[in-house]
């Protein structure tokens, strides 16, 4: 894989990496007297240093003859090093923070390389948006090495997103340099059915050398798993259950274990390598989705790799699958993964393997974190106008237009939509509602709410209506426009005033996600880029999000983390029942539904 | 890296294998009731059935839903199953066979690729000798992997050879589809030292995203090995020493632990794995020699992979570095290496997993091989006239040619080349030869004899002159135009006469060896094609090889594989004292040595 997440190209500096190792030129930087973890044998090396050159790594042993007078020497003092973790599969979008502050908030803890996949601004601004955060990336020194987001709309047909992307848009977009692979191809079924067009967009990437990446989210270690792996398709973060990651890793598929801010599969997936003797090459640690408030509490890959010890991972086991193991996943061990000579200089220095504290973080060659502070500063990034000004809502939005009629006269039976906390899936239930008036309302006492989707990409001036159940909200509405994947602008309420203030809030300031009560904002959280993410830094945004949780509090709103539940209201390729902004649809059968139930 | 090796490239036929996988078309094949060797977890896994379709592997568990009227189903009987095995580093002259020919030899064996360096044809005939090979090899099922030829000639300045490759003609041929990478940096001097035009063509590899095999033959672990390995440089073969094999993997470098016909490394360099507890997926075993009677006695792959067994690797751990280990050097586990969905249907049956008997082998779908023989006819393949044609030697040579003057009048004192049966080295003697008539004639009672190296490249008539000790010949002369790198007309002898005979025999037929005595030619091994190999088939070669083997000891030399050590006289490259055809070289100061030593 020809990288250009580097300082100098390997070709371009080897003489001179050659010179510092035989001590004919000093070294840029020498690392003295570490504890190396090395990812290559799986051991812990003592005594061991490092001399980098031109971003990269000239030799690992004993450096004292690489010193010159303008050799930077890190004394390590006895800490351990390993290389830049490498988060396999990750949305910067979910952070809420823009790719720059992203960067800001991860580098500290570790992480060097990020395999991003950012579908989410994709559906909304389409490759537009896409080249926007490369070059917000770009002015960083983290490796945002980009997978192309493989299915934008993700259930075309039942919903208006930002976006559609083809495989003849594929195959253009996979001769950027920073792409080095498609990103999760979630249209499994496409895959499984032989889907002429699928097909192609994965075929295109196997034909440009890269890395097709997979999310197969169904319990099946079958034949409809190898179906999806025989199609190329190289790693998944999706698996919940232990018997999903070891069959992946059994079938050839690099098994991405997550522990993200929402889900939490390590504790489960961990035990297909610690109750089961098996080698763990084909077995990654990433994140997929990370809120502001777990990077700044936790950390990123180092929190993860702390859990994965935790639930009895062998140390440099666990620090492999976060380097080497990701490495060769995407073929990129030539370049990064590994403390050996020639590779990226990108290290990290913690001061424990258990406790697993990051305390000073190189990339390329350069110290840019230290005791969790950047120190590396990078160029300002602005956004144009039409990134942050993404709510193109086409109809004016009032309390009337909450109303639903029917021409029932007493009851009417409803489809609702009953969320699981926590977890993707949701029920269709059918509930029956008061008629007042010619008008369906929502009942609080049944925990029925009324749910919009408006479009708001094109000004097309749709919007779907349904019930959402479970959020046990007593009064007030929430809005949100992170609303997957089309992120259209979501609404849920108690009654039409608030709905109205809540979607209105939202549009004036070009998206976030809100909670109104009694016609007064309790909580706003904006993301006017892309009414997905906002410029403001990772404190400002955990912040935002924790009065947010208050309001929702207030509300009545009892589950943890309720946007990203919420979020997943309008996501129509998860079973049962979703709502887009086309009306609901019933994801079992993938037809649309109607809102009454006939009796 | 784009593979053409192999039946269909996986974007044009994933369709089909996934309408296998969920049994929409029956499989192609079906290997039923087998016992897999995972080399992904390392595990054996019983009852596993494996579909193929298209040349590449559908599905693997449970394939009973593949089966259709038109599906071959081959049952396993309970036999384990591997991948077809890689050898990550050999040159195929060495068996003397022609690539065809050695093809056919090495897949009964289970071998299904080779990752191959003809620096030897390069050397006699350039590039045009390694297109002739690409072709013979492309008939054949096995994937013949190309490395280019690094170091031709491989002494610059100290010999004559039929070619001379520079970094522009690599940048060319690496365009080819066949090449993966670049053959053996031998010239780790050139490395070492920044050398412009050596990092050239490492530097051209890189930039073409393939691979730079290596050869350190040095005993250091210390900065001269990391010199070598920051240059890009991603395996070496030439670990003798535990601790030269385990640093290498240290510093993730893939080390391939050799076990060819003449050097056996094995014993040693596997303590590097059995004595420490370490990650071993950075090991390989390879052959990088092998001749035609190791081929048919012992075997290939499999007997390197008991032999690893008897060493005390872990078996399944053994067939790792055969088979993903060697894809994952390669960057290419994506399409072999491993039976996993996707991948080259590439597979060997083995009766247990120690003795490791092949009983059947599939490429690309295709049972190509049974019981060890070959089931597979590939179309013939005709050498053209003038790589059947490549003695040029421009001068006559009559037994007058191998008189040595001297002014000297009773005696005189000269350099000899003491050899060190099966080792690579040699020593540099001093012996006194008596003086007869103004000449100086070989000594049998000192075991020291003439020794004649003639160009026959480019009919230049030059020879070098020098005497070989060690070789106990008795009588008659021996000659060879396997002579490394070079491989120029070597002539070694007792007497004028007989060595004229060995000269003007292979001259004669093309290059070879002979052994001949009084003026009879007893044995002799007809090498026509390049002076180096011969179209016949393994068993003819290894036929004709012991009748010289034979004949070498009626001649008296009592040493194991005469020839292999024979060979290596005019390799300048390798300590201490050799003989080109411009003359004697001293290879420790890489300085052309006077024959008589100045008193």
């Amino acid at each position: 894989m020809y990288n250009k997440f580097c300082k100098k190209q390997l070709w371009e500096c080897s003489r001179d990496l050659v010179s510092v190792a035989m001590g004919r030129i000093p070294a840029e930087t020498v690392i003295k007297n570490a504890k190396l973890i090395n990812v290559c044998t799986k051991e812990i090396l003592e005594n061991t240093d490092v001399a980098i050159h031109s971003g990269r790594i000239a030799l690992v042993g004993d450096a004292s003859h690489c010193i010159g007078e303008s050799t930077k020497v890190i004394d390590a003092e006895g800490m351990y090093i390993a290389p830049g973790m490498l988060d396999g599969h990750i949305h910067i979008e979910s952070s809420m923070l823009s790719a720059g502050e992203y960067a800001r908030s991860v580098i500290p803890h570790g992480t060097t390389g990020i395999y991003y996949d950012p579908h989410e601004i994709c559906n909304v601004m389409g490759f537009k948006g896409v080249e926007l955060m490369i070059k917000d990336a770009e002015r960083t020194p983290l490796k945002a090495m980009l997978t192309l987001p493989s299915c934008v709309p993700a259930v075309p047909g039942f919903e208006d997103s930002g976006a559609s992307i083809t495989s003849k848009d594929i195959r253009e977009q996979l001769k950027l340099d920073s792409v080095v692979g498609l990103g999760e191809m979630m249209n499994f079924p496409g895959i499984q059915f032989s889907n002429e067009e699928t097909h192609a967009i994965t075929g295109a990437t196997l034909e440009a050398d890269k890395i097709v990446t997979g999310h197969y989210s169904i319990p099946d270690t079958g034949f409809g798993l190898n179906a999806y792996i025989a199609s190329g398709v190289r790693c998944c973060h999706e698996s919940t259950r232990r018997e999903d990651a070891l069959e992946k890793m059994r079938l050839g598929m690099y098994a991405m274990f997550r522990e993200g801010s929402a889900w939490h599969d390590l504790k489960e997936v961990s035990k297909a390598i610690t109750e089961n003797t098996v080698d763990s090459r084909f077995a990654c640690l990433i994140s997929d989705d990370t809120h502001p408030h777990t990077l700044l509490e936790k950390g990123h890959l180092d929190h993860i790799v702390r859990r994965a010890i935790e639930e009895g991972i062998d140390p440099v086991e666990a620090v492999q699958m976060v380097t080497i193991n990701c490495a060769q996943c995407f073929r990129m061990d030539n370049e990064i993964g590994s403390i050996t000579p020639g590779k990226c200089a990108d290290i990290i220095f913690v001061d424990d393997i258990i406790s697993f504290n990051v305390k000073k973080v190189i990339i390329d060659g350069d110290l840019v974190a230290e005791n969790g502070k950047m120190l590396y500063e990078f160029p300002e990034y602005q956004y144009p106008e039409f990134a942050m000004n993404t709510m193109h809502v086409g109809e004016t939005i009032t309390p009337d237009t909450f109303k639903i009629k029917t021409d029932k006269k007493k009851n009417v039976k409803v489809r609702a939509i009953e969320i699981i906390p926590a977890r993707v899936g949701d029920y269709e239930r059918q509930v029956t509602l008061e008629v007042k008036d010619g008008l369906i309302e929502s009942d609080t006492n049944q925990d029925v709410l009324k749910t919009f989707v408006f479009e708001r990409h094109n000004n097309t001036g749709t919007h779907g209506v349904g019930f959402v159940k479970g959020f046990n909200i007593k009064c007030g509405a929430m809005a949100s426009t992170v609303a997957h994947d089309a992120h259209n602008l979501l609404v849920i309420g108690t009654n039409d005033e608030d709905m109205a203030l809540a979607a209105n809030t939202l549009i004036k300031c070009g998206g976030g996600m809100c909670a109104v009560q009694n016609g007064k904002v309790l909580g706003l959280v904006e993301l006017p880029l892309a009414g997905l993410m906002n410029v403001k830094t990772a404190e400002e945004m955990s912040d935002k999000v924790a009065n947010l949780d208050k309001a929702w509090k207030e509300i009545g709103c009892d589950i943890v983390s309720p946007f990203m539940t919420m979020a997943l209201i309008p996501l129509a390729c998860l079973p049962e029942l979703r709502l887009t902004n086309r009306g609901l649809v019933d994801c079992t059968k993938f037809t649309f539904a109607e809102l009454e139930v006939d009796e």
